[in-house]
């Protein structure tokens, strides 16, 4: 599986719009990629305009799905004038934990 | 809910080993840890030393819980003669995605 750090900085003042923006996309995420096993917003508590996003996809065809979605290309308009700079993604190799590899065990579930 | 990421750099050529000790640390936190979320361990793919934990806590109690958790001590036992320096941590808020909240809801279901 692939891990996904992204790191977004908004424009001074933005981070409220960003963040609605990348809530949109965390939707959308999870309701059309199977392949994305896990996505979650995070924002910084020492720069309110820095958001960071936590993904897991399956593999690299699903990762290459991910930025070949519609939605994808629907979020890139609306983060493009909310941002200071370029996304910092860091890509890694996610091994053990919460997520269970797909075809391997029963799913994750919750015990809430 | 609070999200942390915690970058974990072993001695040189630890790496291998500290994976293997993040790995049963995952396993003790998702089997006694209700309030934890969310753990998963990966590795960086240009540093095979460098490990990076996402976790997601549901509050500040639960997060306090995990670090006075006895497998925390353990683990932070075989930590010690594995890394370079103190974990780097960085806390923020977990907004939306994968996690519903505890109580609002349905629990996470993954479609594999």
């Amino acid at each position: 599986m692939i891990g996904i750090i992204a790191e977004l900085k908004a424009k001074p003042g933005q981070g409220d719009a960003l963040l609605a923006v990348m809530s949109e996309a965390a939707a959308l995420v999870t309701a059309h990629e199977p392949g994305c096993l896990f996505y979650e917003v995070c924002r910084s508590r020492t720069d309110a305009d820095v958001i960071k996003l936590f993904e897991i996809y399956a593999d690299q065809a699903a990762l290459d799905a991910h930025r070949t979605m519609p939605h994808f290309a629907l979020i890139g308009g609306k983060l493009a004038p909310l941002i200071a700079a370029p996304p910092q993604v860091e890509t890694l190799d996610a091994i053990s934990g919460s997520i269970t590899p797909p075809g391997e065990g029963e799913p994750v579930q919750r015990t809430y």
